[in-house]
Order: structure tokens, then C-alpha cells, then sequence
């Protein structure tokens, strides 16, 4: 039996660290999955996005005490990572109503909602209090989710999405976690300026694996974007990707005097929250308009606002999570219909590949978003 | 000729002050008021409410620099503040055509919106970029604003509303700016909820000035009420109010777990906005439910946030300012209509009464709104 083979359903074949400074290195691993639920499906992995999430749980940055691994009832006290996920359906528990074996779905940052509470019913199921993440999540028996750097993966169906036949697997694998992620605020946040007839115009700052996603989905959104930006080195990219217009908040220009009053969204995917000039950016929004973010810092930073610096416009700010399963769905369509492609590059899974993708990531050398592919031929799997 | 007698229409007596120092005693000044402009009324003042605002103005705590009056090109070095005027129209340049001679109006802490641009046309006049304030405002000649605390007021017609004739003068003065300020954020806030046909759940928090008027505008409005205070000290009063709820947030109670997913509306009325409890309030917001401020604290103050503080419920947060000229006027009529009044003391003007209400207000000795009265007796008005 090859170092590679899967003893599946038993056990799963993953990435994996029990240390955060070796964060760039997982190494592979067999662990136990969760204890099977009825509404449980195991997805055999074809390819895994890589999301900047990963580096802030694997630094174990979004958190304040010891890697959540260490405290599993059950299942390994190791962590692994991966939320972007593209498989087939291998497995499913006798409530699953949604899907057949061998369908095609995608996973993405959730992996439960209880499905019970008044969020869930309303299409809320990224706040729903029982939310689970599909890693680094604790279930109440005890077990923390392990992710998608992995042969398999288990997950509640009503965090799984169905995959139109028209798209690439590791073209949109990034749109299960990044791309529903900007698309659930930008969807919420111009949807009564589109009821109003009127062209919404949203500005998108931070052009990164985030950021290059919302510029497309926007666009097909229906919105005039523009991209902003430090500098002006992803300008020519910006409009590649259907910019409409580009500021760089580095130049000198008076650029938020000229862009007054023009936004109805500012969507921040930037990773920082402290490096922004919060205060120039908001005097661009119109009246009563919001400023959302969706790259989470390090959690010990904060937003430092006055609330005099609302008051030019009566805007607000906020943070958006995820999306809802709805949304995904929705998002799903929406690429299938205008046949937007986030730009990536591929990876083929190793632990050559897998430290590659994160050291690269944490240094910003990616343009725009890594796919990790080739499941397959490393698991044994895909027969 | 008494001391008090007033030389109009070449000028205007009122209480100022020339020393942040001496905040609390504005002594009785005699000024010229602005160039009279064509769309300019001077209204001959009947009494005033007198609004926190005013102790930030007169403490010079709203701003870097030194007192604004300073710097006025024409017009006193001094500055009376006041900005919750009622009295009588007594002069109208040429193009002014709202109102008549003799007709009870109520003027606002503006003065001045442009009319022309966007926002004064989608009626969010309050955020035009050419603002100027009734007191401590710039206008375009280097005229330093004068308010309410005087015989007299000069303002654009734009900023001036009708009153309706069932309203009392001295019960109603505070509407014109506190009321307003707490009811553009409430029916803002909470009009898709109506829309929809839910009953909205609206957390008010501060119980004080701003605070007890929000809670009967926001009962007036259609929706349910909770009050939220430090002690349960004004609990009995915003009862009587009409709130249907109250937390006190300083007690041992789970108070944010029993509340959880609650509001569609907190509005901040307290004036401080580091000694709020954020991250526990924010947790009783539905989900993409705003928490908006109206209590303004110094300029230094900031609240600090973490993006993580909204993920839980994809809440915002902002401030908003004032309300529009079109939103004065349906609160007003909502007075009439409802015949909410909120709770007035009373004190006749002279330096001695400006100085008990700037003074008594500033040890929170007010429950919960002074209105200056007897203006026609001190000056020799009202004939």
C-alpha cells in the first residue's frame, strides 16, 4: 500500500500541522473524520482553493489561545485546511434529500447550521449561533472539523452546493469561500439601488484574491466598479478583470474630493484594517451608504473611528460573513451565466505543493488565487 | 431705553460667550446679524430648547482650533448658541416663498443647505456639502452663525419649518433639533421593516435628553421599544415613556444573551461613545441591522472596533446627523398627530436662566429637556 492511500470511509488522508510556526509546512496525514450524521455527506476531493483564511488559522492569528486541534474530544489533534472545495458525493447519511452519489458539489467555509433557528429560515445560515466552520470548528461532540487540503471531506448537505455542468472545477473552486464571501455584500449591499432602476456604483478596495473576485462578480452584479488600490501596479489587471475605473489611495491626487459622494458600496478586501484611510474613503460613499469589509486582520487590530467621521454622510460600516447557501447557489449560476473566471493558478497537491501555495500566499506573490489540483493521482482516489 | 431693548432689524441681542472658559455664563451682547439674503427670514424668537451641542460649542469641544467666532470676518467675536427656535416670521427677503408675516415657525442647528445639489434634492439637505450651522457655522462671507439664545435668528427659508397649531411653543422647541436628530436615524432604520409588514424592535440607548424623545418618536412610528441604561434608575420613566422593554446593561444579567438576534435598530443616544459596552450590544442586532449614534462625545473620542465584532451578526455601525427639512415636517405633524410631548422644564432667559440650564445641564440635572422661555418679556418683543 502506496504512503498515499486512503483507508477511506475509516479514515482521510490530509495536510495537516500541530505546531503554528510550521504553518507553511503541513505534513501528511491519516486521521478519523467526524462521527457520520444523517444529513452527512462525504465528498471525495478533486481540487481545493487556497484561501488567506488558511494562513491566519494556521498561524492560529484569529484566536487567542492554543491551536483548537489540541482540544478534540476525538479525531486528530493535528489541523488541517482547505475550504474552497470541489468533489463528488461518495457517501451520503439517510436524511440527505439534495444530492446523489457520484454528483459534482462544492464545499465551501461552512460545513453546519442547525437549519432550525429564524436565521437559517431566512436565508441567514452564515450567522445561524450553531455555525460550524468546515475547519477549525468545534462540533458538539467535540470533534474540530479538519478542511479540504485533504482526500475527503465531511460536511452537512446544507452547507453543499451543486455545481453547474459549464464550469471548470479549479477555475471556481475559489468561489466557494472568497467568491461567495464578496458576493453575499455585494448582492445585500446594492440590491435597493437595482430595485431603484438606478446603476449602482461600487468601489472595490484591496485588488487581491478577494478583491479580483468582486470586480467580476459586480460587474455581472450589474454595477459600475472601480478598483482601489495603494499604488497603480494593478491597475492594468483591474480593467482586465472589468474595472470601470481605478484609484490609487497612494497618490497624491485630492482622489477622494474628486470621487465625493459617488459610491453606493465601498466593499474593503483588504487584509488590514489599520492601513486604510478610513477617513478619505468614506467621504466617497453617498448619503447613508455603507463601508463593509470582508478581509479579516490579525484580532487583536481594531477599526478606529470617530463618529464624527460618519457624519459627512450618515455612512456606516461593517463586516460581512461568508454568504448564505442560497447565495452560493445563486453565485454559482451567476459564473455558469456570464462566464466569469477568477484568475488562477494551479498547484498539483504534495507537501512540496501544498508549503508552496502558503509561503507564496503570505508573500503576496500570487496573481490572483491558487488552486491546489491533481487529488487523484495523489490520493489513489477519482476511480 | 432698557438694557434689553432690542435696536432690530440692524441688530440682535443674545447670550454669548467670547471664552470657552466661561461656558457656562454668556453674558447678554448686542450683534449685527449676517447680510440679509434674499431667501433669508429673521424670526423674532419666543423660546428655545437648549441641547447638549451647545456645551460642546460653548466648551470649544468639537473642534482643534480656537473659537470659530474669532475668525469672523464680520459680525460679533463672540458666539450665542441655541438651535431650537420657535417664534414669529418678522422679515422676508424678496424670494422667499414658504412662509408669511406673523406665521409660528421653527428653525433647526442648520441654517443653510445649497438646494442645488444632489443631496438637498433627494432631500438629505443635512449632509450637503455647503452646510452651514445656525450657531458656530461659516458662511461663504465669513459670517460666523449666531443662534437661538437672542431676540432674533436670520436663516435660509430652506432650513425653516411650519409648525402646526396644535403644538405647544415651549413643549415642541426641543423637536426641532434633538427630536429630528433621533428620528431621520429611526424611520431610516426601521422603514423596510414596515415595509414588509413586521413590527420593528428598536433598542434606544441613553435615557436622556435625545434619548426620552427617541423612545416616544420611535413608539409614534409603529414600533416596539426597549430602553437600555447603565442603572435601572430611569427605568420608571422610560416606562411612562412608552418603552416596552428596558436592559440595564451594568447589570449581572446575561442581558446580551437573553436579547440575542432582537433588534432591527439599536440608536445610540448616549454621549459618550467609549463607555458603551459595543461588543455585547451588537450582539442583540439581528443580522445586517444597523447601530447608529446620535450622541456626539469630544473629537478626540473614537470608538474602536474590530472587523470580528460585526462578523457575528454582519451588523454596521455609523452616525447620522440632523435630519432633513422633509423629515421636520412629518415629525411635527407625527406630534400632532400622536401628541407625544416630551418633558420640558422650563426656564425663563436672562443670564442668570442660561447660565442654571447650560450649567444644570452639564451636571445631567434635567429630566430630560430644558426649553428657555419668556423671550418676548426680556427683550421686549412679541408685540
Amino acid at each position: 500500500m502506496s504512503v498515499t492511500t486512503v483507508n477511506y470511509p475509516e479514515e482521510f488522508k490530509g495536510f495537516a500541522i500541530s505546531d503554528p510556526s510550521e504553518w507553511s509546512n503541513p505534513k501528511l496525514t491519516s486521521y478519523i473524520p467526524k462521527n457520520f450524521g444523517p444529513k452527512d455527506v462525504d465528498i471525495e476531493i478533486e481540487c481545493c482553493g487556497v484561501c488567506a483564511s488558511e494562513l491566519a488559522v494556521l498561524k492560529n492569528k484569529w484566536s487567542s489561545g492554543p491551536l483548537k486541534s489540541l482540544s478534540s474530544t476525538y479525531g486528530p489533534k493535528t489541523q488541517c485546511v482547505g475550504h474552497e472545495v470541489i468533489g463528488k458525493v461518495v457517501k451520503m447519511g439517510p436524511d440527505v434529500t439534495e444530492f446523489k452519489l457520484g454528483q459534482r458539489v462544492g464545499l465551501g467555509a461552512q460545513a453546519f447550521s442547525c437549519q432550525e433557528c429564524s436565521r437559517c429560515k431566512a436565508d441567514n445560515d452564515q450567522y445561524c449561533e450553531k455555525y460550524v466552520g468546515t475547519y477549525n470548528g468545534v462540533y458538539d461532540d467535540g470533534y474540530i472539523s479538519q478542511g479540504g487540503y485533504a482526500s475527503h471531506v465531511r460536511a452537512n448537505e446544507c452547507c453543499i452546493f451543486p455545481i453547474p455542468d459549464s464550469l471548470e472545477s479549479h477555475i471556481i473552486a475559489p468561489l466557494q469561500c472568497g467568491g461567495l464571501t464578496v458576493y453575499s455584500p455585494l448582492k445585500r449591499g446594492i440590491k435597493d439601488v437595482l430595485a431603484e432602476g438606478i446603476k449602482p456604483v461600487v468601489g472595490i478596495i484591496g485588488i487581491g484574491g478577494l478583491g479580483h473576485m468582486a470586480i467580476m462578480i459586480a460587474k455581472a452584479l450589474g454595477a459600475d466598479v472601480v478598483a482601489i488600490s495603494r499604488s497603480t501596479s494593478k491597475k492594468e489587471d483591474a480593467i482586465k478583470m472589468g474595472a470601470d475605473g481605478f484609484i490609487a489611495t497612494g497618490s497624491t491626487e485630492p482622489w477622494e474630493k474628486e470621487n465625493y459622494d459617488k459610491f453606493h458600496l465601498l466593499l474593503n478586501c483588504a487584509s488590514s484594517a489599520t492601513d486604510l484611510p478610513l477617513d478619505r474613503l468614506l467621504r466617497t460613499l453617498q448619503v447613508n451608504r455603507p463601508f463593509i469589509s470582508v478581509g479579516l486582520p490579525d484580532i487583536r487590530e481594531k477599526f478606529e473611528v470617530s463618529p464624527f467621521t460618519f457624519l459627512q454622510s450618515g455612512s456606516v460600516i461593517g463586516s460581512s460573513k461568508l454568504g448564505s447557501k442560497a447565495e452560493a447557489i445563486e453565485l454559482l449560476e451567476l459564473a455558469a451565466k456570464h462566464q466569469f473566471k477568477p484568475w488562477v493558478e494551479t498547484i498539483p497537491i504534495s507537501e512540496a505543493g501544498v508549503s508552496e501555495a502558503l509561503t507564496r500566499l503570505n508573500d503576496g506573490d500570487v496573481r490572483y488565487r491558487f488552486t491546489l489540483t491533481g487529488f487523484h493521482e495523489f490520493f489513489g482516489t477519482g476511480k
